[in-house]
């Protein structure tokens, strides 16, 4: 038996593992835990400029778009993209990849928008098929938004967006593409320029390794120019007046400062400290280890297309009759490691592994193991040892011999 | 000659001095320097109960009344008012009182309200008279809304909330009155139901001592039954989504968890540490003293009525034909000092000295010894020494003899 | 292959698995990260006496005695424990149990003392028999002192300090009785007053979940009576002086501080949030889980005797020719791990894991997943996996059926 | 009447101006906020060997001397200056400068030197005369270390040590210099190599601007070798072994990792980003504006010699019949002001207000009005302001005209 918590106290680091928030490195919370400055003056002109600049990297927009930068939440972020860009009564598409596609369609439909809602069964991404089929058809460019979701934190699916925005050129549609990159900016490759996205939209608390609390809406020249003729009323989240602040390093009205310390922070982490090629391949090679568990357990991943996995979440599905509610119960209550609830379509049958942001080998192996047991303390019996497996993706060359153990030369 | 600071790095602690965002307690700070934790685990929902019963404490809401946190400035606040209570084409009532004032309209106006604007000089607060003739000049009650701002940041001027609502009554109107508190709550008395606040909109740079990043809208019942009733478009600033999960402590989008961290921090030493009638006390007694300084230097407050003197910000008329800028550069360049500045139509001619939030007598004194060197420095001709006037008033007594130093008893 | 880490930059958190310093928690960081106080106010008095009193309670102190707080290490500590009792040629008993009796011996000798030192393998505790022969042998009462560490850090061996007790006992021997507890105190059960210890030597690095830079010296009441007929010169480690001093919450010279903010706040957690039993009680699973492990290897502990055998580390012997430096060198490149070196008599052969302090399960999983990674890296041929049996013993009932995955029932 | 602050609560920033531990800039407080690295580790090997370099730098020692670093007070500090480099019996030259000058004086009594203490009046400094009187006289070169306190904090007095120096060589005297430089190092010109000083001890928390918790011996070659001839026991504060480990950038016992961590941040301000020269001109221009408001006070100095004041603290006479320490108790509890109180001899009559550190113009400014609103509330009749004359010394031209205030040109 395991020791028995107590509710109020846990020893040691709680393992979040939920996918995103991601776990916040000490040196972006202890960037951020400093007096706020004047957001007038010049000093805070320069943090302004480098995490605007610094974004722009990030999402690789090109010089004639701009990233916006909003103290807001991802959710904020959708419905800027939606009021700055388009009409009541304007017609769009959007695809029913997961959980997050079906808020984003919500947003869309209070604002007014007629949502053509391309139905899914949340196990495989934004089928091209449909998008080249739906595009070619709309002869009269009816359409005038296409919006997906890239990396459906929901279900672990990455959809392909660079094979929709083709469709689009094929179609010579000119639709506007927008793309929720929530959870796969820095963590999946992104380039918001070359893929002809208009506008791309995240948060803080993903890739970014923030606390949630800014949402981001990267945007292209042909957005900026929708922007201009689009009418929705819109205030807070209007781009115009924004540009014409950004210009000078400032906001229009009072911006998140401790949020701005620590994007300058992590900015410098992603592109300088770690380099932005490395973080994305850490994270393909995490996630290779996580669903080689998966495998190595029995159990099944949502997503049923492997050239859609990602590298960000790992879904699992329980086997029939099982709850996950109560198995992330117990391996919260016993292990102290949260893990992503099943969303929506899914609920109570998938649970989510998150492995994103500030995050090794190591800490992977812990989660991985509070899950295998946590399996086996819920009654799920495993076809094998899911860790074993994780380890000898990360190891390499993990196996075991029969005979006592003796040296084995130098090593590496 | 004051020590020429290099341009990179002072030493000693900067006294941010501006009306907002103010200093933020190490408390606050160090409780925000925390993991994130998962927004919708149990941990969680005890955080957000606390934070969302501690705000109606602060904004003192009755039960029938609830208080609405977003991840947002202020601004975001302020139009989660108007898109959750009004319906385009509404008529309402507003009041030139100020810099934020102007910005608040324009907010309406974007969404389709028509502004009844009552003109202002920036040196009074809202005309009581002409509330009254307007409203009782509306027996159609085609005005939905009075909007004011309760503490003009930019004037530091104070309307008077009660009156406003007295007029209401008087008339009989069934216009909501939403006011801005931005800068008057935790400073400033306000009691939101006794006062039959409708919508009052708050922010949490100021007197809740944390950075920015989150808004408020603390409402009554008969501004929630409005909402059921409006058909403008929201998403993010919905209030009704937000009512549901805020009663399991929870939130529709994901919460700026570090900044509910820290509210948390800002609650417990508001209300109980300190107690908020401390709290007010506190702002007063520093208000007077930044007066009295004011005084004795010969200059001009803004405000003109006594009466409607604030505690949070006192705003100064430089003499004719300086250039407050240029003032406050100064000020920066040799004291580490930030002044607010003259925002809109005082631009230029007014400086504003910030003196809320976590503040005590000593950090006074050292603003206003930085202000004073700064005018004699700009070569502005004083009347006085104002710290000596503001020394008088925080120590009494405080009268040099002719004498040499003598004892004179065990004082106090 | 694993990732080539940069040498600069490692994602996600290091794990420190050396035998102390321990993890320090983000709370006692947090609470160290403040402005210094004055020493002499009365803020200050109420730190200092909430930290002696919390010593005592960890220590089991009875009223008699104290604890003397030092800012120095814990070699400062033993160090103060020799100057404050003996005079130059006392003789003294000491125990070759590890590279620390080895070292506080090396300081009792340059103090002038005669160390009969009882010789050792380093792979049993004190010897509890020859405790008993010599002391019953000194009919003179020649020996002043038996100077002993209950748990040797560098070979995770646990003396029977009870025994050693009622050895003196039997033998009616008046020698004082000194214990480096250094590791033990906060890890493992330890009562001063109840075991007759009239010196025990701590550190703030280990179970106190501090960093370095506090030594302890608990003391019985004849410590005390000794200490005032001891002659060897001293300032800064006496007693007598901190005596009066610690009677007001003070200390003779300028105290560390911001260390003492920290001690405060590992108090709480330890005496209050989660309780010593429960955190002696956590350190004992995780160490049987630890075994558990290097038994699955096939590897050797070096601790011979299972009733010796620690809570806080485990050292574990490489096959011949293995080189453990080398070792540590790839764990830690390869998986940001530290583990401890093999010291002394014992280096090149033993590597160390700590898991004492702030540590939990799911923390230990990810420290034995690293260490099965970097022994197959190493080239060590397993003879089975020590993850698994860790998880076996951590998680109970952990078995893989042969059967595909299925759910059995509602777990717990 | 001021506010009656709570026991418990003050809102704002504590002044904490006793002359040590001076106030700790945020960066460095943020800096030491970290987990602990292995001491044994490559990390930690760049660390200690840039904190070691760093203070050579701070104490300008030459390269054939060695700056050790002790987790200790200064008074460690102090010990290990005596137990490195003198024997038992030894005679050695000290003078009653003030209280520390005192406390050092004991501690060489409890090691058993014979001191030579010259009295003193706490007024004055070294007396240069006697000191070549004394070693004149001493031809048979039986006194073997001249040691004074270079900046005495109980007084505010700085003795000239070079002239000590010169005294030392025009006799051809043997003899070490050991300097006190706790207050001055960081704060006042010194130059270790230079002005031949043997043995300088220092310590973290005065113009290093960190918590207390480490302690320093700055080494000539010299000192170095008598070190190697001195018999004194001694381990904790040996330097033989030191060197040894310091080579490697390690440390022979368990360093104080965080104390390091802040001292690599503190090194860094002093060093490259404010740069040394001006951290010590910053300190005499604050240090003048100090006792200009003593001055104008009408209040007397302790120092009688003005070219003996220092850049630190200005230790202030009461009028005759006051209680300093009832004086310090109505400023604390009034304004939040810790001040200095009276040491040893002069306790009761001055009190002393600390300036020095991570300070500017304006925290000066607070606590010169703090003392001033102190004095009045003591009864104290001053014979005019003080804060006046400190502002006109920190912004010359600071006079005040009688006419209405004017603009008066663009200032500067």
């Amino acid at each position: 038996m395991t020791t028995p918590l107590s509710p109020s106290f846990r020893a040691g680091r709680h393992f979040l593992q939920i996918p995103g928030p991601s776990n916040v490195p000490d040196r972006v919370l202890r960037a951020m835990d400093r007096p706020t400055i004047d957001h007038r003056g010049p000093e805070f002109a320069q943090l302004g400029r480098e995490c605007l600049d610094g974004m722009k990297t990030i999402f690789r927009t090109d010089d004639r778009g701009h990233v916006f930068i909003f103290p807001a939440s991802g959710t904020g972020a959708w419905e800027a993209a939606i009021v700055n860009t388009l009409n009541p009564g304007d017609r769009v598409l959007m695809f029913e990849t997961g959980h997050f596609a079906v808020l984003w369609r919500r947003i869309a439909e209070k604002f007014g928008l007629e949502v053509d809602f391309v139905p899914g069964d949340w196990r495989n991404g934004v089928a091209i098929p449909t998008v080249e089929e739906r595009l070619r058809a709309d002869t009269a460019h009816a359409i005038k938004a296409v919006m997906c979701v890239h990396l459906e934190t929901s279900t672990g699916i990455l959809s392909r967006i660079q094979d929709v925005r083709r469709a689009l050129d094929d179609a010579q549609h000119p639709a506007l593409l927008m793309v929720d990159v929530v959870s796969s900016l820095g963590t999946t490759v992104f380039r918001q320029a070359d893929w002809g996205v208009d506008v791309a939209i995240a948060a803080s608390q993903k890739g970014l390794m923030l606390p949630p609390g800014l949402g981001f809406n990267a945007v292209s020249e042909k957005a900026l120019a929708a922007s201009r003729q689009a009418r929705m009323p819109r205030s807070y989240w209007g781009w115009e007046e924004m540009l014409a602040f950004n210009a000078k390093g400032s906001f229009p009205y009072t911006p998140a400062t401790g949020m701005l310390f620590g994007l300058r922070e992590s900015l410098q982490m992603l592109l300088h400290d770690e380099g932005l090629a490395h973080v994305l391949q850490r994270h393909q090679r995490l996630a290779e280890a996580a669903r080689a568990a998966v495998g190595a357990w029995g159990l099944e991943l949502l997503g049923q297309n492997p050239a859609e996995w990602c590298n960000v979440v790992t879904a699992v599905l329980l086997p029939p009759g099982c709850d996950e509610a109560e198995f992330r119960r117990i391996v919260l209550q016993n292990f102290d490691l949260s893990l992503g609830a099943g969303l929506g379509k899914v609920a109570g049958r998938v649970f989510r592994i998150g492995h994103l942001g500030d995050f090794n080998d190591l800490m992977l192996c812990g989660t991985l193991c509070g899950v295998e047991m946590g399996l086996v303390k819920f009654g799920v019996t495993l076809r094998g040892s899911g860790i074993q497996a994780a380890m000898a993706r990360l190891g390499r060359g993990n196996e075991f011999g029969s005979r006592a153990a003796t040296p084995g030369g130098s090593g590496s």
